[in-house]
């Protein structure tokens, strides 16, 4: 994707195979509003107030996309690909929406659109049945073709160097507060080529045991480890989506005791295993399972307390999720983490994870800085 | 409030509230996830992922919060409020929200609730009619105490101090990119005690005629209107909640021509004019046409594009709307912006805002750095 015409092109191809999928499955139409499905699909991000932003697309019709009158100059126009129907402030959206349909016996509503606007949907088309957007587009999203794969590979590459720049000490840590850390990544993140930083996780000591930890006003002392999980969203060029980055590594801040290296070296192991199982074919549980049992080997399973993955792409986290409930098999362009982990309640923690691809090559790590846990000192 | 347990009397205060509410109005629980309905309630912000975070308040038993089990170290555990449910990867979250429940005919769902959280209940409560959540919170979060005033106005302080280093010239304008000087905003906001941004508009030129424009790459020019719209979220102690700032502002980069300047004085009378008429028990419809009319003795109302405000609250806009078709009366301590404008396309554009505080004394402006067009030069 290098121009315009050519991101025209896709979103075109993008709405076609949407109205493939709504007649394969029985839909009338899919509304769109806040989150990634509009970024993907039309290169737009509708603000998230409550003035509703959605596009409505029919299995059989025209797109349209319903939006505040005075934000219409935000929209890049393309009436190849849609209709743009504005709502004044004394104006009702929902009957806008409603216009747009086609029919609605059955209907898919984007996952991260507002329940406010369900609810006043539903009282308009009481008959109507409901079903999460995803049914429609996570498929879709969840196959990444080679222009969505590079910018993955530029995220992943941009927070590579940030993770470098922690692993050989040029970010300080000794004497630092976690949320001062953080701060830094965030900087660093959005000044390697991304728009937003959408988490920056910075865990010490036995505050690595909890995996979603905020950073904390916690003074990062010798003799523990900093366990550092962040990423953000790239900015791309003639209304393209971002793409997501997502990497975690552990630094200890001196020699790390031999208890602790010793599971990381397990956790090293697992997460190695099951980056090179991510083949196409294999379950999103079958994955999981490899790192699970790995651990088990090492006693460690009982503290690995999430999934094993998720999808990523436009969104942080989407489909495939590597799960044990997830008896799917991985297709060619899927994009994932791996990252297993132990958390140990008061004590210490540690994850290690990287983004995937799975391609007829085989898995394709986008990630490529060293997994170790790197020693930095004062 | 200036400790935890006075927090924590407000929490249950609010719940308290909550559950008259429900009771008059004959629902049986309030569903509140994403959003800062829970941070209101509770003090604990839902983390915005596919893992589903869900307090369930019924109309006549303990609160339940169902969360990833992973993440109840993040929660301040209140137990005479509410009751931690945690569930792991592999359990379904929708199962303990169900069960949660003591009866489910009529049920309101918060409002920025993600869709597919509602999909999938109505999947399992086939029967249950489902309101917005806004309809049982709104007009309590909408009624400020003492306290949450006390927080908007350290709020509207710091952007008060942002928009005078903007009118001074202190934040140079002529050469810099709207993107820069939108960073530069956003850097004084976090600097003047807020914990996040929202926005900061940044609109020169004919980008001014865009209310929702955001800052481009466009160099700003001398003998332009530059408008800056800003605002945040406070960052408090105790797990209280943040509370938003919103302030808009214009600046000349040079002497304005006469024309622009007679208009810009017709819209500071008009929004001076609309602040005064914003007393208790009169209508958001009426405060709105106030400002209307004042613009269209000077020709200007075909370019006031948008409603005249919003509540402000814990979120950037909420009940009450200060809209033609709201004929609410306002009530005491209801906080709202006041932000007439005129857009004119291709040319230019302006808006002033302050929030304001209808009190028994009359309305109070939050924000009281001068309202008129400041003149910077290079």
């Amino acid at each position: 994707m290098s121009s315009d015409s050519s991101i025209a092109a896709v979103f075109s191809q993008r709405l076609d195979r949407i109205r493939a999928r709504l007649e394969a499955t029985g839909t009338d139409a899919v509304l769109l509003s806040v989150g990634p499905d509009l970024p993907w699909l039309i290169g737009y991000d509708a603000m998230p107030l409550e003035r509703l932003t959605m596009l409505v697309v029919p299995v059989d019709a025209t797109p349209t996309l319903v939006i505040p009158a005075f934000e219409v100059p935000r929209v890049v126009e393309r009436p190849d690909l849609f209709t743009i129907e504005g709502w004044g402030e004394t104006e009702d959206p929902i009957t806008k929406v409603v216009s747009a349909l086609s029919g609605s016996a059955r209907l898919a509503v984007g996952d991260h659109t507002w329940s406010r606007f369900l609810v006043d949907l539903q009282h308009v088309l009481p008959e109507a049945c409901w079903i999460r957007g995803a049914e429609i587009i996570g498929p879709l999203r969840s196959v990444k073709d080679e222009a969505e794969i590079a910018a993955l590979q530029r995220a992943a590459d941009g927070v590579d160097r940030v993770a470098h720049a922690l692993r050989t000490g040029e970010i300080p840590l000794i004497g630092r507060s976690e949320a001062d850390v953080s701060a830094e990544l965030s900087r660093r993140i959005i000044a390697e080529g991304h728009a937003k930083v959408n988490f920056a996780i910075v865990a010490s000591g036995p505050n690595a045991a909890s995996p979603h930890h905020h950073a904390s006003d916690k003074i990062i002392q010798p003799g523990e480890v900093v366990l550092c999980d962040f990423g953000g969203t790239t900015a791309e060029p003639h209304g393209e989506p971002g793409y997501c980055s997502d990497i975690t590594r552990c630094v200890y801040t001196g020699k790390p005791p031999a208890e602790f290296q010793e599971a990381f070296d397990h956790l090293l192991e697992a997460q190695a295993m099951a980056v090179r199982a991510s083949v196409i074919g294999v379950s999103g549980a079958s994955v999981d399972k490899v790192a699970r049992d790995r651990l088990a080997e090492a006693g460690l399973d009982q503290w690995f307390l999430h999934r094993l993955g998720h999808g990523i792409g436009v969104e942080e986290h989407e489909d495939p999720y590597l799960v044990s409930t997830n008896a799917e098999p991985l297709a060619n362009g899927n994009a994932f983490s791996i990252e297993p982990g132990f958390y140990i309640a008061g004590k210490w923690g540690a994850r290690i994870e990287d983004i995937v691809v799975a391609t007829v090559d085989g898995p394709r790590s986008l990630n490529r800085i060293g997994h170790d846990l790197a020693v930095v000192e004062a």
